[in-house]
């Protein structure tokens, strides 16, 4: 049974939640992980819709967290598939925290999660290609694989010599 | 008044966790964002012990998850600081899942994560630094700087040109 | 200081989630309280996006559960105000949840939950004016007299005879 | 087998909770989701007893929230079935708030939850019938139909033509 | 200001929790640490409802586990202040667990809690002196003295040769 | 199959956890029942090294709590095994509660829980003998025989007569 592919925009995700008491620590800011869960949550989703499948995280980039997100702030993150492997995707996360009694919105992180597709018995297993469409959508499908080849040698799978994408990545500037 | 430097073992930090129904997706398997929320709390204890402070998530480095980890194994993290820098610290984790039934204990993870002291009204402060003392602790403690510049680059605040020390990442084998 | 009027739009909200085994009984569905308990923060996070105000909840229309939602499915909220009255709004929800393995999708539920908007000291306070744009928002404003008269009556604050939209609702047929 | 009938107290359930911080808005007020989902859970159980069965929650009648409930406050509910239909229930609830450093205690909200009855393999199933007792309990049993009648022309599966006892609502004073 | 006497009955608190699938371990029973924690709050209202202050758990007597309780068991834990001392209250909790499908329901625990009151500046603060009257509350409020010399010992805050009243304890066959 | 004798240091288990918002009362103050939660789950992870089995609360004995923890602090939970019995083991927890602001550290309790062993289909089952080491281990060992006879006493199993190892708990100075 081949694959049917599918575009990038069938994985498109938002996921909105209200920063509460247990998610802030004792200065009332919103806990960096409890972001990192929320992000997983939405990008999972988001990599299901892709797959048609139980997926399982391999993986997590780099994220920073630029500004304090408080207390009652509406926390909105946007996800979509941006390239799919052989049997596992790459998603794209965009975070904004919205703080409504003073009507201020802002970026909060960018990120990229991988996920690996599982048959009911646990097994990896293939995964439909993915269709860029827009401009935007181009950009970050050739940019996965220069990603991709950072976690490998920051997972010490690859030797950064053979990394011929991720030298793009160093000297894109 | 200047801060009493710290040794990294005052800031180390042993957190065990059960993985309960509610932290695993339909495969009974232990949801990576599940884990990176408790990684970033036994990190901000670590981060908390060497400074003194509230501290917040300031940047979690590259993680990947090798095997899948099953409802009811028993998740060990062990956290320490490698180094301070002017107002954060960098904290390593280590973490291994453990299934008791079959005596099983296996290395699930490593992972950097990175800590913002702040005072009382929320701006950032100095920290103490930090003076490692066996061979691993001092492996650790130089590695840090490589990757700062790596979060930097990738964060866009640094050119790859720049970034001495990185190079010697993709040239240490 | 007069309120700007907003566009129905402007309060559209999606929140997504996914079915973890303690939202669930014995038979793996979901329970209807945990679905209500989304359903008002989607909905909450949509009143406050118009009123620009903490707001908190007046009432809950009738909700009825048409099919019963799995442990793993993914529920989709989305949520707009209809119309704005003094110090309240009311929005419309719909949700759906979809099974991602056997792709298949089905509208779970439609409610309106109404919330009354305060200042900080917690008095109700003026709200902006919405404005309709589409055929489905016009209908939906028009509506929303009715809908308040029948709460009204159920209430006891209001007799049926006088509630001369509600007996439209009776002969709209 | 032939169901034995039970009376209206063998099902009646008392609830209480206390409001911790994750239950409460920025103005620390409860949120309308979270009683909505306790009284959820406190209506399956007085289902549950009635029936010897799985519940699952069918409709949510109009509840309206009549004063802020705050931080620390103590909610108790109230549920007692109040008429059986061929294989659903109506529970009735009262909830009440209680401040008890300021020793006040007020009545919060009245609510009707219906619950279908399912068999270990998710089929509705007959349920016994319900003998109300006192002049309350014979009041309630009365109402249902009433009620119920309500519901379905709100849920578009009657006509209001049809709804006769539905009219005695809108004329009943 | 001298505080009104009060009787054992104005402290009847009773508290269901249906037992969901994260209160359970891997054989799905539920974990005594789950029931220690809902005691523990049932006994907290009751112990305030006596005091009408907020109060803290000062100790736990022995406690012991008779029965597994399984996921979907609905429980039910009664609680009542058996005596007040100066500035504490002691608290007898009992707990049923009730299968509802299989109509089975048997007594859990029984377990003693104490409370200390205080004022909103968090000192220990007289409380009203409690009044029983029922044969089974007067057989308790006496027993709680002996208890009380119990804890004393076990703390180390007594030695067991002044415990007069424990002495009963080991004697009262 | 003979069980393999083990060592007291191989339970050994450290937990830390991080108070938050709705683990306190409105004091700010970790409320009791929640601290027992986690000591229950530091236990079982402990109990579990020691028997390589699933293992369930039996019981646990007063625990006092001494001093306020606050909103914030960092608790640490220590769980070892100081004895086997047949199918049974008794674990000593010792918990401290840090204030990192203010570097202050105390003991904030101590405490014995008891789990029994299961087979995977709930059946008790014999665990390996503990073998103390160190003198503190020595002693722990010794009196838990004295600590069991008391649970027996006070669950009404045995009589305080028959109690020979209690009454040196008694006169032990």
């Amino acid at each position: 049974m081949s694959l049917k592919n599918k575009f990038a925009k069938e994985s498109f995700t938002i996921m909105n939640e209200l920063v509460l008491p247990n998610d802030t620590n004792t200065l009332n800011n919103l806990m960096g992980g409890r972001l990192l869960h929320w992000m997983d949550i939405a990008a999972a989703i988001s990599a299901q819709k892709h797959c048609n499948r139980i997926v399982v995280t391999a993986s997590v980039d780099n994220v920073s967290f630029k500004h304090p997100i408080k207390l009652g702030d509406v926390i909105t993150i946007e996800a979509k598939v941006t390239r799919a492997f052989n049997t596992s995707v790459e998603v794209r996360l965009d975070v904004w925290a919205e703080n409504i009694p003073s009507s201020t919105r802002q970026k909060s992180n960018e990120a990229y999660y991988t996920f690996v597709a599982l048959d009911p018995s646990g097994r990896t297993i293939p995964v439909p290609e993915l269709i860029p469409e827009t401009p935007e959508e181009i950009e970050l499908f050739e940019g996965a694989l220069r990603r991709r080849q950072l976690r490998l040698v920051l997972g010490g799978k690859m030797k950064a010599d053979d990394a011929s994408e991720l030298k793009a990545l160093f000297f894109k500037a």
